[in-house]
């Protein structure tokens, strides 16, 4: 993790004023960083030192409170590494304090005899929470999801669920929304607090709230809960059981977090990287290694065809052995231009910019911004062919540049289309997939044309 | 854009009811719709038809509130073209309901003649708002922000706080951040709802509110903003000018857009391909063809070095072709691994997960990951080799493909560390760049090892 200067210099000081054992500067400094800045530096000292005791001196001189938000901010790696030296008694003391989401994250961290003899020495409503909340499996809404929200009953006058309103607000993650349930303690609406604070105060929840409530699902992805707060603008979007109860939110920070690693992972697909468990200057190097290494490999294989390509041509290649010059030009600038053409469909995809059916319209378009890239190129590399090669070789080369970069561009536009046809992630057509088939393709394109028009001669 | 099922089949029954003039189902359906459903619906009328009388007509059923709501979420290119067909009295109409800095956006969407003319039929606080608002450059913190937000003078008790929340509610975009401000009109502090609603009301705003705000100047890049919210999970990050003076509040929900936008940007980037000003089933295609080009034929004239080595290595070649075969894959596979590497580096510098002085550490790692990725497809490919050229070629192929892929993978990952060095933003480190640089060195590579085994025998 990298710290940027201002906080790199505040860990020296820290450190420092431990080590001497001098409290004036903890107590200046600590009050004023934030909790998102607390962890980074606690991280920081983690990397750097194996020993976990400058972290928990640091920690302890925080309020419990407060200790329990820069918990939250702790990649997992250095969240388990501390609850692993944390006594029993210090946990449950923090989970108390920790948002229900953030809490249950943590719990699935330890190892399952831990969490047995911490769930029994919980308060029943604690442990049922946290139990269920770490029962959804990773990548729902149900697992990031808080069940810190404001809840009313059906039937609530305006002033009644804004007194509910202050007597939530020191525990709920947001009071921003309130979600009114009813008998069965299904969603029937929701409004803002901003409605409720202008409402005639005497006036019925029921008459004011917005009934048809955007919701998820608890075991639907959690893109579709991010992607729906993002969409509507929402602060938080309500999760919903099968029997429609109201079983948690998620909040528009989480969700801006999925956003964020859910760019990460398909930034690393389209270069056929599969997803990390953590950052790439944390994940374990095997774990690096194997999501890296499956489709390198595949790749090999398929590069093969390119190799046999070669030698089905290689009377023509012995005879005019110049044409090899241009070889990873020609593949090269086909395979950069249908990778190109494939990351812009996948992540109009992913953005729900570019559907399946605006397929034949895009098409259209590609053509003829491949075909004038095409034209431009050869005309590019026309001049050197003819300097390396002479006149025909030019030729050659400049035909296949517009034929290769037209070819490669289509099949690149066209394979997420595919992809998502039959089902697949239209991502799986990345940079390394997309340039490994035009190399055989090209290869084929390019010695094709220079044989029709080199034997020729 | 693409509509979804739903979305479309709405769009179906809006437009048939119109044609009808079955006022029924317009009735029934448009209440029910989101805004943001609404603007896709229009869009996607507008992309069927040329005309914009179809989505008039929808418009002018919608209150002149719901109009400017369902307006902020149409692209700018659908927001200009309907600005040019409404006449001015409509547009002062919506630019009075719409969001200040949505209203900015689409003032300067307009030509110069016909902002002249609106403005001089403004009034005068209106006007002032919209041209500071429409002035900053794009990409900035000021050109995202709006100006409708909570400011309350220094000195009020936390009743009268709340009062002036209440009052304000209507037109503010978030009521759930108080900004309290000096008498110069300097930002000297925040407090949030929740806090004021749990507060004593007799208290003292400025004794209970947060000193050290969180901030970013008027001309900080958008991104900037985008990223202190996502950080400190901020409902909204406030704005201030030079003087210190608070000019407005970038809200999470722009924070959002601003970062999937920025996402786009970088998924662009790292295929050499600039920034669009629209999606890109909507971008002109003079445009899309300049983004993709540059870069394309800058990358032809450095494919050329591959060229030069591989005439340098004729000899070798005329005397093994069967090398030949193995060229788009050897390079190939060292272009795939080093984009690998280059991409985590240039995605964990954006999301501030990678810093310049990690450098060393990260490079430790790669080798060791590189070195096994390059043994693993090297154990692949002898066997082809062996099959292919004889023993002594599959030796060279295997050798090359360690040195290549460890070559390229160092190289990948270095790249974006100089370029970040010498001031260039580091996701410069495109796909297209890297294995451009690696089909030249790894020709070198793979023709030395060839001619120093080979020649030998």
């Amino acid at each position: 993790m990298a710290l940027n200067e201002a906080l790199n210099e505040q860990k020296s000081v820290l450190v420092a004023a431990l080590e001497q054992d001098d409290t004036g500067p903890l107590e200046e400094l600590l009050p004023e960083l934030r909790a998102a800045d607390i962890a980074e530096i606690l991280e920081g000292i983690l990397e750097e030192d194996d020993d976990a005791s400058t972290v928990f001196s640091l920690l302890n001189l925080l309020s419990i409170e407060r200790r329990a938000n820069v918990y939250g901010y702790l990649p997992a790696e250095a969240q388990e590494e501390l609850a692993e030296a944390m006594s029993d008694e210090t946990l449950l003391a923090l989970f108390e304090e920790m948002g229900s989401d953030e809490r249950a994250d943590l719990f699935n961290l330890l190892d399952e005899d831990r969490r047995e003899g911490l769930l029994r020495r919980m308060a029943r409503q604690e442990r049922e929470d946290i139990k269920r909340l770490a029962s959804y499996e990773e990548g729902t809404a149900g697992a990031v999801m808080t069940s810190d929200y404001v809840a009313i009953p059906s039937g609530m006058t305006v002033s009644q669920a804004l007194m509910r309103v202050r007597q939530t607000a020191p525990d709920a993650e947001t009071v921003y929304q309130i979600y009114v349930l009813d008998e069965e303690g299904r969603l029937a609406g929701t409004m803002s607090l901003r409605q409720l604070m202008v409402a005639r105060p005497g006036a019925r929840v029921d008459d004011l709230m917005i009934k048809d409530v955007i919701s998820v699902r608890v075991d639907d992805p959690q893109e579709e809960a991010a992607r729906l707060v993002a969409r509507y603008d929402l602060l938080a979007v309500p999760v919903i059981d099968a029997e429609e109860r109201l079983v948690g939110i998620v909040t528009y920070d989480d969700a801006m977090d999925v956003a964020e690693s859910e760019a990460t992972e398909d930034i690393h697909k389209g270069m056929s990287i599969g997803q990390l468990e953590d950052g790439v200057s944390r994940v374990p190097l095997w774990s690096l290694y194997r999501k890296r290494v499956i489709w390198l490999v595949l790749l090999v294989f398929a590069n093969l065809f390119s190799g046999a390509g070669i030698a089905y041509f290689e009377d023509i290649i012995t005879a005019q052995v110049a044409l090899v010059f241009f070889l990873p030009l020609l593949i090269g600038s086909g395979g950069n231009a249908g990778a190109q053409a494939a990351t812009l469909m996948v992540r109009g995809m992913a953005i729900g910019d570019v559907g399946l059916k605006d397929w034949g319209k895009l098409l259209g378009r590609e053509l003829l911004v491949a075909g004038s890239l095409g034209v431009t190129m050869a005309v590019a590399v026309a001049p050197i062919g003819i300097l390396r090669g002479g006149e025909a070789v030019a030729m050659v080369v400049a035909m296949s540049m517009v034929t290769i970069v037209l070819f490669g561009s289509l099949l690149g536009m066209c394979l997420p289309f595919l992809l998502n046809r039959v089902g697949w992630d239209p991502a799986t057509a990345s940079a390394p997939l997309v340039t490994t088939l035009i190399d055989a393709s090209g290869v084929l394109i390019y010695f094709s044309i220079a044989t029709a028009i080199l034997s020729g001669l």
